[in-house]
C-alpha cells in the first residue's frame, strides 16, 4: 500500500476579500512559514478602532511550527501587525535591507526586540523543507522582492506587490529573467496581487512622475512649494528633492513618519539628500519661501498629519498663505476621498494653489495594471492560481484574466479567509478551514473589543443614552431615591428640560404601579424601566437612545 | 440730494462651499423669492443624524417678505427641505408638472398641504418685484429648468442643475436659443452650477446609454436581468424598460422610492411603460428568469435599499442567484464608494455578474462639464457671475474658468453661505451676512441636535462610557451604597471583570479619603470621580471612555 504522501497546506489569513492585512502561510509537515504580517484600517462601522490585525489563532495555536516570517516590502499592510504577532510567537524575520529599517523603527516604538535577517534580492534562504529566494520587484516602496518558495511538492511563487516598472530611480528593475526561468522550471502554484487587476493598460513607471514635478517646480519660481506623500515612497521623494536641488531650493521634512522613513533610508543608502539641502525645521525662517521645498505627510486626509493640521491652521510650526504651491502626490485609498477633498477645500480657501492627481500627473500608482499582471502570468505559466490582495471583484476578475489567458477555471482558486488549499505534486485543492478573521486594537486592548462593544458603540453613536436611577430600600423594598435622569448624545438637555422631567414621570408612575402589585425583582423594574422610556422617547421624538436602568438598593 | 437706490440682495443659504442642500435666496425691497429647498446627506461626522436642511433663520424672521418659492427641479437637494420649510413659512410653490408630482409624495408623507402651482417652461411668472421665466434645461431627471429673474437692477439667470443634451430622451433639448436672447439683452448675474466644472469635455447625451443596454440585454439571453438606478431618473429608467421591451420581458420595479417615482412619472405622462409590461412583484414567480427585468433602487449601495438587502440576503422578495445580469447604472455620489463596493463584492460572491460603470459605460453624469459651462457662458455673457452647487475648490476652478473666458476677476464672486451679494444696475459687491449653514434633523428633532450632542455621540462612539453610580446618606454624608460600575461598549465586561472591580476599588478609596477630609460636595466628588477613573483607565487600556459619576442622596 503506497503511504499517504504529505501536502503543502497554504492558508490566507488575510488581504483576501478585503483590502490590507496581508498575511498569508504555507505549511508543510510540521512546519509552517509565514509571508507578509500587515495591518488594516478600520472600516467605518468599526468604532473607536485603531488598527486591525488578523486573526492569527491557528498559528498562536501552532507555534512550534511557525519557523519563520518573510517580508515582501515594508509597507504597512505587510509588516504592521509584526510587535503584535511577535508577542505571542517568537521568529526569525527575513526581509531585505530598507524593509528591516523600516521594521526597526516600527519596533522600536513597542519596545520590542526582534531576530532579523537580511537578504538582498537573488538570496535565498533555506528553512526546513522550504527554500525561499527573494526575486527583485518594483513597487511604490524601494527595496521589494517577490518570493519563489520551492516546496516538495513544487514551486510556489508569491509575486508580493509589484509593477512593471522598466525605469525605477534608483536600484535594478524587476527581474523578468529570473520569473521566465522559474517559469521554464515549472511553477505549481502563483499567488498575485490583483489590486489593480481590473485596470486597463500598464502603470506608468515611477520616473515619469519627476519631469512633471520639474515642471511646476519651474512654473512656480516665486512660491513655496508644499509636497505632499506618502512617507514610505522613497523614490518619489528622491524626486522631489530632485527637482528642490535643480531650483536651489531648500528641502524640509514634517512629520513624524515622513522624518523616520528620510532618515532610515538615508542611512541604508536608498534615498540621496546632499547635506546643505536638506534643513530644520527651526531654520525655515531663514529662508524666503521661494528658496523652500516642504516634504510632508498628510495625502490622505488624515486629521492628525501635517496637510491636514496646516489646512486648519492647527499646525505649531507653518502656516499656508496665499500662493503657497502644495502638490498632493498620492491618490486616495478608498474611503478616504472625502477626508481628502475637506483637506483640499480648507486649503484653497487660504488661497494656496493645489495641485493633486486630476488636475496633473504627480502621481502613479504602485500595482501592476492588467497587461503587466498578464506579463508575469506568461512567463511564470503556473499549474494553479490562487489571486490575492483584493477585495472579492479584483479576485473574481483576476480568475476571468487568467481564464482568458488559457488557463482552466478549476484551475484558479479564489479561497476565503482561512481556508486550506492543499497542494500536492500532481492536485490542488480546497479541504477544510483553520480560525481565521479580523481582531481588532483598541488602545491597549488587542481582541477585547468585540461584536457587542462595537455594537454598543454603534448603538450610543446613534441616538445616545439615558440613564434611569432609583433607589430601593432593601427592607421594605420601597423606592427611596429617584428617579434620577441622565441623558448623553440624545438630545441638548438645556433645551428639552420638559421632555426629560416627563420622561421621569413615567418612569415614576411605572414603578409606583409595580410597587403596588408588589413586583419588585430587579430584572422585572429594569425592563420595565426601559419599555416605558422607549415607547415613550420614540413617540416624542424618532429616536431610539440606549437606555440603562440602574438600580441601587440601600 | 439722489435718493438711495434699493439693491437686489442675493444670498445663498445653501449649495455654496458643499455638496446638497441646495437653496438661493433673492431679496428687493420688501420681498423674497427663494429658489430650491434641498437636503443634504449628513457628513460621517454627524452621527445619528438623518437629514441636513438649510438654517432657515433668516427667512423665518422675515417669514412676511417671502413672496414665494420656486423650484428648477425634483431633486432631493433641491426639494427635501420643503416640509421643513413650510411648517414656518407658508408660500405658493412654483415648478414645473414633475417637479410638483414628485413633491407631492413627499407632501403626503409628511401630511403637508401646500399652494402648488405649475408652470411649464417658457411661462413667466410675476410676483411683485420679480418676473420669474422657466427655461427649459436637461438634467438627469425630467422637466428641469433654468430660471431667468427680471429684476428692478437686471436679469438674473440661474443655471438650476443642467446639462447640454441636444438628444435627451423625452422633451426638448435645452432652449439655447433663449440664453442666447437673455444674454443679447443684457444679463446682470449669473448663477451656475459648478458640479462637473473640474471635468474636461462634454458629458455624453443620456441618449447614449440606450444602446449599451441594449447590448448587454441582447448579450444576456438566458439571465436574469437586474438594474439599480435612481428613482428619479425618469428617462433612464425609460431606457431600460425599451431595452426590455426589445427583448420581450416584463418589468418589475422594486424599491419604495423607485415604486413612487415610476408611478407619478407614469401618470404625468413623462414615462411610458406598455400596461401588458409591467408586472407587480407577486407576478415573479409565474415567469421564467429570462424574461425579467428587475428595475430597482440601491445603486449607492444604502443599507436599507433593495439592490444591498439582496447582496446579504435579506429580501423578502427575490433573491440572488448565480448567474443573475446586475446592472449599477449610476456612479457613486462621494463617500459612498466603499458602500457600493461591499454591495458589489457580495452580490459576485453570491455568483452574479455586475455591469458597473469603470466596466462599462452604463451611466452619464447629468451635470455640465467645462464645454458646457463655456457654452452657457459664451451666450449669456453676464456682467458678473456667482459659482454656485461645489464644494470650494469646485467654485474655484468656476471662477479659474470665467477669468479664461475674459472676465475679470473682480467680477466673480465667490460667496460663503449667508454672505449678501449686493446688486444695482450698475455695481455689485458683498455686503455683510445674515445667519445661515446647517440645521440638522434627527428623528422629529429639527435643529434640537447640535455641537454638545454630536461631541457627546462621537466620544461615545470612540471609546463607550462608564458610569459610577454612589448614594451618599442625606443626614451625614456618608457613602452608604456604591460604588456601582456600569459600562457600555468600552470592554467586553465578561473578559473584563478584573478591570471593572478595580475600578471600582480605585472609586472606594478615592471617596474614603474624601470622606475622611470630610470634602462632600458634589461637584468636587463627581470630579474626583471622573479623574480617578480617567487617569485609571488610560493608563490600563490607553482609552478614554465618557465617564459619567452619579451621586444619589437618601
Amino acid at each position: 500500500m503506497a503511504q499517504k504522501k504529505t501536502k503543502l497546506r497554504v492558508i490566507p489569513l488575510g488581504g483576501l476579500g478585503e483590502i490590507g492585512k496581508n498575511a498569508t502561510c504555507l505549511e508543510y509537515g510540521g512546519e509552517i512559514i509565514l509571508i507578509d504580517c500587515g495591518v488594516a484600517f478600520p472600516e467605518d462601522d468599526m468604532l473607536g478602532i485603531d488598527l486591525v490585525i488578523p486573526d492569527f489563532t491557528y498559528l498562536y495555536k501552532n507555534k512550534e511550527k511557525v519557523k519563520g516570517l518573510f517580508l515582501t516590502h515594508g509597507h504597512e499592510d505587510h509588516i504592521g501587525s509584526i510587535p503584535y504577532f511577535l508577542r505571542e510567537v517568537d521568529v526569525p524575520i527575513y526581509a531585505t535591507k530598507l524593509t528591516h529599517g523600516l521594521l526597526e523603527n516600527k519596533l522600536k516604538e513597542h519596545r520590542i526586540n526582534a531576530h532579523q535577517v537580511v537578504v538582498a534580492a537573488g538570496e535565498t534562504i533555506k528553512l526546513g523543507s522550504f527554500k525561499v529566494e527573494f526575486i527583485r520587484v518594483t513597487h511604490s516602496i524601494a527595496d521589494a522582492c517577490a518570493l519563489a518558495i520551492q516546496t516538495p511538492v513544487g514551486m510556489v511563487v508569491h509575486s508580493g506587490d509589484f509593477k512593471v516598472d522598466y525605469t525605477p530611480i534608483q536600484g535594478e528593475a524587476i527581474d523578468l529573467q529570473r520569473f521566465a526561468e522559474l517559469g521554464k522550471k515549472g511553477v505549481a502554484l502563483f499567488l498575485c496581487e490583483s489590486t489593480n487587476v481590473m485596470e486597463e493598460g500598464h502603470t506608468m513607471s515611477e520616473s515619469s512622475v519627476g519631469p512633471i514635478l520639474d515642471r511646476i517646480f519651474e512654473d512656480s519660481p516665486k512660491q513655496r512649494i508644499m509636497v505632499a506623500t506618502f512617507s514610505s515612497n522613497i523614490h518619489r521623494i528622491q524626486q522631489i528633492v530632485n527637482s528642490a536641488i535643480k531650483q536651489r531650493r531648500k528641502v524640509v521634512v514634517m512629520g513624524r513618519s515622513m522624518a523616520n522613513a528620510v532618515r532610515t533610508a538615508c542611512e541604508l543608502g536608498y534615498l540621496d539628500i546632499p547635506d546643505k539641502v536638506l534643513i530644520e525645521i527651526s531654520e525655515l525662517k531663514n529662508y524666503p519661501k521661494e528658496q523652500l521645498v516642504v516634504i510632508m505627510t498628510g495625502s490622505q486626509g488624515e486629521p492628525m498629519a501635517a496637510l491636514s493640521r496646516m489646512a486648519v491652521s492647527d499646525h505649531r510650526q507653518i502656516d499656508v498663505q496665499p500662493n503657497d504651491k502644495i502638490i498632493i502626490s498620492a491618490s486616495p485609498i478608498p474611503g478616504n476621498e472625502k477626508m481628502i477633498s475637506k483637506v483640499i477645500n480648507e486649503l484653497m480657501r487660504k488661497g494656496a494653489d493645489v495641485v493633486y492627481e486630476g488636475l496633473m500627473e504627480v502621481h502613479v500608482s504602485g500595482h501592476a495594471k492588467k497587461e503587466e499582471i498578464k506579463l508575469l502570468h506568461a512567463l511564470l505559466r503556473p499549474r494553479y492560481l490562487m489571486p490575492v490582495h483584493g477585495e472579492y471583484r479584483h479576485l473574481k476578475h483576476h480568475k476571468d484574466l487568467a481564464i482568458s489567458l488559457g488557463m482552466k477555471k478549476e484551475r484558479v482558486f479564489i479561497l476565503e479567509l482561512g481556508e486550506v488549499l492543499e497542494l500536492s505534486d500532481r492536485s490542488a485543492a480546497v479541504n477544510g478551514s483553520v480560525q481565521a478573521g479580523r481582531t481588532l486594537v483598541d488602545g491597549l486592548g488587542v481582541g477585547d473589543v468585540g461584536n457587542v462593544v462595537l455594537r454598543d458603540r454603534k448603538h450610543l453613536s446613534q441616538d445616545g443614552l439615558m440613564i434611569a436611577v432609583v433607589i430601593i430600600e432593601k427592607r421594605s423594598g420601597a423606592v427611596v431615591g429617584g428617579p434620577d435622569i441622565i441623558s448623553r448624545g440624545f438630545v441638548y438637555v438645556k433645551e428639552a428640560e420638559n421632555l426629560i422631567e416627563e420622561a421621569r414621570s413615567m418612569v415614576q408612575s411605572a414603578l409606583q404601579k409595580c410597587g403596588h402589585k408588589n413586583i419588585n425583582e430587579w430584572s422585572y423594574m429594569k425592563n420595565l424601566i426601559k419599555d416605558t422610556l422607549r415607547e415613550f422617547l420614540w413617540q416624542k421624538t424618532k429616536r431610539s437612545p440606549m437606555i440603562l436602568p440602574i438600580i441601587m438598593e440601600v
